[in-house]
């Protein structure tokens, strides 16, 4: 085992809240490479015991609504508060470079420069399983380094909100000042997923359109059922530009941490997202086998357009493929 | 091929409208005996290219809003208006027995007794993907045999609603006249699966409390984006009882289908519908096999209780299970 005083020695540093050694345990998580995947694994089942402290927020938000202000006051908020603050995110999309390392920084310039702060964008990756997968394991390493505050943030592609709310403790909405029309913007199913929803632009011009749909929104959460029956989803406002109302949130999520924490909800969410998770890879691991497997492939295109033409069954179409797959490999 | 004359025969007298051979092709397609599912595909293969050409129209409802009322009032009028109406359901809890047969014809006594109806209870089945497949392949069946409005019912019990709303042009959601906390059992995500919302009982004492609900869903839907832009989802009211309010939803769910029609949008999703189903069929199978291999059950539930205790990454568990899945059977 030749790596195996590297990676003891690597999370030793990494819990001693070493910032050079966290980065570079992030970077062989989020590696591809079979090699680094094995050292990843014995590096993550090092530091699992150590992990898992954390208060761990999502937060998500249609383009334009402040983000970036938002989660930089917040997290100004929170370092105050004396705590440490991660965050990360998730973006299918991205194609790291030095730019958007560097735009990450600059959008929140005042909190990356914060030494209680550790700011890390999105891995690369074409899957979002596999993004969600590095930005999930990133997450048990910042709390190994004793981040107790961990910000997951997503942009909004896909079904990346989804896969933020399941592996966070409290999914927060970031919504703008506006109602009627131009609030059909949100994807379907969002504002479901929330634990908390914040109006952001609560300030100048804006202060009334604000409060009005601060309104419209908690009438409209009446009709939706919450994923917890011990909190009704709260409807807040704040300004992030003037850092006005942010001492409430952090408030509101310490009262929902407490809460769920007293009845044991938290222990079972995250014991349910462990295992959904673990299902997740078994499933996306299962897939891709299928898909690429020689003998399924030469006829998959093939099936895939005649079923949606309705010439043949999805249960026909499916039960020829899994017959070549099994004949094929087995 | 000793079942290539009676299959050919049993088509043959779907196709004709028999009654009693549809009901006798429908418990074929339900079996799990192994020879049956060939005749079951041979069928399915025969009667595809005369399926097809019905209105498929989803329901769903909170227990006491009048289901049975409704869909035997709207059957009706849909008799009325000339046409043949099926009713199928999905209840992944209902253990088939003549009791449960007899509770469908009674609680739709005066639709039963038409001959231009078909009334057919859920299918038995542990798993919702299995009642949902046996669901899909009975509403191909009812189609090449006539039925030109298909209505698919579910409890909503689990994620069946889901797997209604997959599989029909329309998915109806229904109300009861009420606000506020009573709202707050519809289920999470159910109101953004609905192409059309109708609230019932809007008789009697509860015709304002019918008309406030309309006009509460009507502002809240305003917060989400319909699925399809052409289409805001509509809110009506109606009384199943009085039959009031039934032609309008039926004349509604016509401009909906001219709509969707017109620009293409109900082939398309009918084609995405049956490709998503072959995919399901896939994964369901892959996992059967995953879950049934012998070397993965010695370690699943170990590895899935420390998973779930945080001493175990999800990502090392289905690593080591997927180890043993290619092991043992590649």
């Amino acid at each position: 085992m030749p790596d195996a005083l590297p990676i003891a020695d690597l999370a030793d540093r990494v819990r001693a809240g070493d910032r050079r050694a966290l980065a570079q345990a992030i970077t062989l998580v989020e590696s591809t490479r079979a090699d680094h995947r094995d050292q990843a694994e014995a590096l993550l089942a090092t530091l699992l015991p150590f992990s898992g402290q954390g208060v761990r927020v999502g937060i998500t938000g249609v383009p334009g609504v402040g983000k970036s202000t938002f989660i930089e006051a917040f997290g100004l908020h929170v370092i105050a508060c004396g705590h440490k603050v991660a965050v990360l995110a998730i973006d299918p999309t991205s194609q790291r470079t030095g730019g958007s390392i560097l735009g990450d920084k600059t959008r929140m310039e005042l909190l990356s420069r914060e030494t209680r702060a550790f700011i890390r964008p999105s891995p690369a990756g074409s899957t979002l399983g596999g993004v969600a997968r590095r930005t999930r394991e990133a997450m048990l390493l910042v709390e190994a380094a004793g981040f107790d505050v961990v910000i997951v943030e997503t942009v909004g592609v896909g079904q990346s909100e989804t896969a933020v709310a399941d592996m966070v403790d409290l999914f927060l909405l970031l919504l703008p000042p506006a109602g009627g029309d131009e609030l059909q913007g949100i994807k379907k199913g969002i504002v479901e997923l929330a634990d908390m929803i914040v109006v952001n632009k609560a300030d100048g011009d804006l202060t009334n359109a604000a409060r009005h749909a601060e309104a419209e929104y908690r009438h409209a959460l009446a009709l939706l059922r919450p994923a917890n029956r011990n909190w009704p989803v709260p409807v807040l406002s704040c300004s992030a530009l003037n850092k006005v109302g942010i001492d409430g949130i952090w408030d509101r999520i310490n009262e929902y941490r407490r809460l769920l924490g007293h009845d044991g909800s938290i222990d079972r969410r995250r014991a349910d997202q462990a295992r959904a998770w673990m299902w997740n890879e078994i499933r996306e691991n299962l897939i891709a086998a299928f898909q690429g497997d020689h003998a399924v492939r030469t006829e998959l295109s093939a099936l895939e357009q005649a079923t949606a033409a309705g010439t043949v069954t999805p249960g026909a179409a499916a039960r020829r493929l899994l017959g070549l797959f099994r004949g094929a490999d087995r």
